[in-house]
């Protein structure tokens, strides 16, 4: 047995506190790492908070893991202790399924949640499936790349997926920890890239992390001026927005693409589609395969994430600081 | 100055009459076409009853035309008198703009529709654009062929521009002039077809177009059970559905497409776009050269509108008879 030293949540919105789990034999397809940071994720609060009635308590959150492997299954072949990877959102699927054989684990209809029922990354180790513990390339500061495994990977699925072109005109909603990655991803993809931004004090700081062009989210003329300009837009906030003005500021074959789970259903209006050959869609985190093409993507452009760090045992303050909406734009835990 | 002998309405609802315009020297782009036959789409009612509230009085309706060219303008050289041709729901485009220049005239800002804000082809003669004007193939019978230039090109669109594959499982919702094209069409492209109908009496029919399998869209439990089932869903009708089914009904990756204008929004959940990859669409006809890969498909597969015929001088009741939801599938006009 091995005992995992971790932080945890017991009720609903309560503070974490140090807790104990312990764990049996390695599984056969399974590695062990030892975490060096965590990133946080807004969905660990939607969790700790049990937003969305599937948490397990006591939950150990966190699932912007990278550390270096401790152990390996007998079955592991391809990593090796001692090596450094990143672990996200996901840590498991069935590897059998349709979606699984053709490379879109991500979709596997038992794909596993790293905090979903099991425990998470602000602890000392944690497990997951071989398939999903993703090599980090040299270049890449482990420091700093656990959130690429949920928020950058998020935004970066979505530019494969859909056939993003560096000829796009794009357009980013939300500029935080998903949307200060999605800049850089799209400026070094060759896009013409726009950030929608309700706060005129993101708009330097947006257009230094690759935005060309800012548009004030609050501003109806700016929205409406922008009527048919983009190719895509990427909204990467789970709120309510005046989606009629996007769905104008789309172009012709344009697509609005969300990432935030906004609660109320998005009333997308039968004609604009039709008169526009236009799209709304959605998408969850990415694969193994697009999290690897992701990282060599990052380590060629130096894409990485900014980072505010705060040491693992100050997990209740690093929460609050991103509750109070004050990341700039992602916190990490470090173990050391 | 040619005088043009045509049926039109005078107002909102009101019956056909018999009505004459003059017209002047044909443009250098255009061509004049001898109307064979004209079939009568929805839109046309929506038209004369100033549904969109786009229609100008006297309108004389018709826009599903095949006809022989009878006369070409000066920069016209790839027509010849006496040739063939259909003409749908667009008789122009700009020919200038990223969209036409792209091989998108049907995406034009510019486009004209050839019964908006001039005359279509419940007449003697109508004109268009050299472009709009598309030679019909050996193997396409003029009688027959008006319905594919709209209701045709509509459903025929999607399936090119969203790349449906023959490995595809599609549903097609709504069997009547569009949805009985689209059965077809998706039948011989390879796909595995169901017909989405609530009405009992269409299922033979839509097996023998092409369905192999039949989902009455008036039961609950057939819609839910179909859940995670359709690559692509095409929604041929203009009301509104238990959209949460079908978003539902779509499997991973699965796109909902809608080439019938409902006139409420379609409230699309953002989670299970997210979860599952989906996406929501529309589209409008298709371009003249997707109109042309149309006819060459249609020739190959022997695909051709159900019809029932009318002299055109029968216009009113022809009207009548698709206005009390009797048309099988639909209604060509004939003027000789």
């Amino acid at each position: 047995m091995t005992t995992i030293h971790a932080y945890a949540v017991k009720e609903a919105g309560g503070a974490l506190e140090p807790f104990e789990y312990q764990v049996g034999p390695l599984g056969h397809d399974e590695v062990e790492i030892d975490v060096t940071s965590c990133g946080i994720c807004h969905s660990d609060i939607s969790m700790i908070d049990n937003e969305w009635g599937m948490t397990e308590y006591p939950l150990v959150p966190g699932h912007e893991i990278t550390g270096t492997i401790a152990a390996i299954g007998a079955g592991v072949d391809r990593l090796k202790v001692g090596q450094t990877v990143g672990l996200g959102w996901s840590s498991g699927s069935c590897m059998t399924c349709h979606q699984c054989m053709s490379g879109d684990h991500n979709l596997c209809g038992d794909n596993e949640g790293t905090i979903v029922g099991r425990h998470g990354g602000f602890a000392d180790k944690v497990r997951c499936q071989k398939a999903w513990a993703i090599p980090l390339p040299d270049g890449i500061d482990p420091k700093k790349a656990g959130p690429l495994f949920c928020g950058g990977l998020t935004v970066f699925n979505p530019i494969v997926q859909f056939d993003v072109r560096p000829t796009h005109r794009v357009g980013v909603v939300g500029i935080g920890g998903l949307g200060h990655l999605a800049l850089q991803f799209l400026n070094k993809w060759g896009c013409e890239v726009t950030a929608f931004t309700s706060s005129a004090s993101k708009a330097e700081e947006a257009k230094s992390l690759g935005a060309h062009k800012i548009i004030n989210s609050r501003s109806d003329s700016e929205l409406t001026d922008a009527a048919g300009s983009f190719d895509f837009i990427l909204s990467t906030v789970a709120v309510t927005l005046d989606w009629e003005k996007y769905f104008a500021a789309l172009s012709q074959r344009g697509r609005l693409h969300v990432v935030g789970a906004a609660l109320e259903p998005i009333p997308a209006a039968a004609f604009p589609l039709i008169a526009g050959q236009k799209s709304l869609s959605g998408s969850p985190i990415g694969s193994p395969a697009t999290a690897a093409t992701m990282l060599e993507f990052c380590a060629r452009h130096d894409i990485e994430a900014t980072t505010e760090h705060f040491p693992m045992s100050d997990v209740n303050e690093a929460l609050d600081h991103l509750r109070a909406g004050n990341a700039k734009y992602r916190i990490v835990l470090d173990r050391t």
